[in-house]
């Protein structure tokens, strides 16, 4: 899974509220999402604790830091939470992405792996290599990185993905935040230096394979 | 983040740690890594919460249940309980593992995101595309999904790791389960039904872009 990955350690300590919470209220949305396919109404924080294997208390928790959502000893309703969560995530309206190197992950980001959904839309990528600028990508043509500037003020991005090799990772950073870009979610492994006012996240696929590992023990 | 995402839902029930535990877990042993770089030797559950983020009553509790790390009013030796989780995990030994689908993706996390790294490596690789078959990986060269079940055989490979579109990784889960692999890591953005005895981590990328969106509110 991701951390924000900072010269400070996995957590930057400056945010109010923790990544571990974030997480958690992104995967409570998840099982509510779950929850209305299913045509369930409402729920209690025992029942959706028992079902997906969560804390009941940590749920109540978690919940009661933004207001008041469960009627004691009726529970949550779920299209209402679910709402409310959707809004709170920032969910509720339109998130556009440029995606910063279009090698081998930033096609595969752009492409077919659910990355535009919902919210979110590539509208833009750039790349160092003149064999990939140019490319008709779908939604948008590949643009140079010496353009990164103009990129970010013409397509209204507001997230910006590092798709790029470690070793330019931090640069890239640098001139996202210096652009004005809200946002960004670092793929490259290493660690990348942050200011305060944008953002990062890092997604380090490699928890994956740690968390994966247990089971093979 | 990642979440096992089959069809009862987000999280598997029939496990005997909860996802979010070894999720935790994993980002402890983060925290401990980022300690023993900054040469902490010894550190307590409250001053770990402060400096990361996190609940020091969480701590304790999720450590507690493998064993009597700590020491009242001492804490934890950094070294030590750093070497537990990754015995725990079960990273102290190698693991082999072998991508299905070598398109962008697959060829991503084989070369450059860092997958191969401390006990992983990557082993082998296939695909259907006959353009990619033969194609020198580096340490490996790429094979016919049709030799898959030989290849999970020669490779010894233990982790497959799905980098095929969503409307054939139900099939390859199937096809690598049925030839003896013991896990699989799907990053296909689709739910699929998985065996009871061969554990299935699914990585939805969207949801580090949920979490991002946070911010942006």
């Amino acid at each position: 899974m991701a951390r924000r990955d900072d010269d400070r350690g996995p957590v930057n300590e400056a945010e109010e509220v923790s990544p571990l919470t974030l997480n958690r209220l992104s995967f409570y949305l998840r099982c509510l999402r779950h929850l209305q396919e299913q045509g369930v109404k409402r729920i209690s924080s025992q029942e959706m604790a028992r079902r997906y294997h969560l804390s009941a208390t940590q749920i109540r928790k978690d919940l009661a830091q933004f207001g008041e959502f469960g009627i004691r000893g009726v529970g949550y309703e779920v299209d209402e939470l679910a709402a409310h969560l959707n809004e709170l995530l920032g969910l509720d309206r339109q998130h556009a992405m440029l995606i910063v190197g279009m090698g081998n992950l930033g096609s595969a980001l752009a492409q077919y792996l659910g990355f535009n959904y919902g919210s979110f839309r590539v509208v833009a990528g750039v790349d160092r290599d003149p064999d990939k600028i140019g490319r008709d990508m779908g939604g948008f043509v590949v643009r140079s990185t010496d353009d990164l500037e103009e990129v970010v003020r013409e397509s209204g991005a507001e997230i910006g993905v590092l798709a790029v090799p470690a070793e330019v990772a931090q640069e890239n950073y640098d001139r996202l935040a210096d652009a004005g870009i809200k946002a960004v979610l670092n793929f490259a492994p290493v660690r990348v230096k942050r200011r305060p006012e944008v953002p990062l996240k890092n997604v380090d696929l490699r928890i994956n394979l740690e968390e994966l590992a247990f089971f093979l023990r």
